[in-house]
């Protein structure tokens, strides 16, 4: 049987990079030999996806707070079941852009929520699952922004003030410092090289981890 | 300012003629002269019907117990904010073709999920928000069934087995033995017109109830 896999988020405001960067993190850790599952929040199953989409769409209709924070937690409940658990039961590495961290940082920073209300659903979704680790790409909210701008409609979140994407990160901030641990935050500031260069000795970090924890040479 | 509007929910498993049922009280309250909003769960606003079809339709993919849960609550959310609270604020009555009861009956009572898990939801996105009373319409499982049968396609819910509806029926009634003090109970095995008899009957007592709580002669 193999041993459970490491479960390894990706976090950051809007144009941080994530999705050139995980491309990039995929390829360490498969050329490390990893078997990796690499997926998304919201999410990562057909169920997701669809409500990707309400969650994402612009539309004339209200989605109050809590119904925006219950419909990700559906998605994530969906995604943990269907996609994450198999894969980790299984042995294999799960790669996620965007998890729970998201959630704190989206709804209780930018939105207004309370810590204590996506406490009480994390418990209720996820029981005692965390990332073992999460990697946030932290890059000041104009130079991420600027990055956005050339991609054409900005979906329902992307439409917020720059204020939202300030206490955004002022979370993402927040929760790296209350569980330093398991967080690498990463310069997405800096030239692609310079940032790949920060990827790669977090990789390196995460296999010699992995390979001393589970005793192979 | 208007007092508070009552809030009346009308519960009942497959087939036990709520459609029916609901036009004919909303025909006597409001021949009584109650402002009235009538409305459904799941759906009731723009998002809520979205996922109403999310919930309902016949689809391939799966959504886990616990995603199913999520996204009702999601709806609710967003109905309560949207229509309910509004309604009642403003000294509306509300009847509703379905409610947290309903959540019970089918997500604990057929889907085996705890009414811890939805007690923790129903706190979290109703507060203290309650039904002022509830209509139970009940029937045996096999006249409910006999009586769906003539529809057309079955939904989602509507294809599960008979034990499935019989633990419905069984929470239902579990439900109104327990908070008997808003619960009534309507025996919709009867013919059309000795259901509406003793509907008649428990509008004519929200009518009085009403009346003297605000002291209207």
């Amino acid at each position: 049987m193999n041993p459970r896999g490491l479960f390894i988020t990706v976090e950051g405001g809007e144009g941080v990079g994530k999705s050139t960067n995980i491309a990039y993190i995929r390829q360490q850790l498969e050329a490390a030999g990893t078997e990796l599952v690499v997926t998304r929040e919201p999410g990562g199953t057909p169920l997701g996806e669809e409500l990707r989409d309400v969650l994402l769409g612009v539309r004339d209709t209200g989605i109050s707070a809590m119904a925006e924070l219950l419909l990700i937690f559906a998605a994530r409940a969906q995604h943990i079941e269907e996609v994450i658990e198999p894969a980790l039961e299984a042995g294999k590495w799960v790669v996620c852009d965007r998890f729970t961290d998201a959630t704190y940082a989206y709804q209780c920073g930018g939105r207004g929520l309370s810590f204590e209300t996506v406490a009480v659903l994390e418990k209720l979704v996820q029981g005692d699952l965390l990332p073992d680790y999460t990697l946030l790409l932290d890059a000041p909210v104009d130079t991420g922004m600027s990055r956005v701008q050339g991609r054409g409609e900005p979906d329902r979140f992307e439409r917020e003030e720059l204020a939202f994407f300030e206490r955004v990160r002022g979370t993402y901030h927040q929760l790296a410092e209350a569980s330093s641990g398991r967080y690498r935050v990463i310069d997405a500031s800096q030239p692609l090289p310079a940032v790949q260069q920060q990827l790669l000795q977090v990789c390196n970090e995460l296999i010699t981890c992995w390979r001393v924890r589970h005793q192979q040479p």
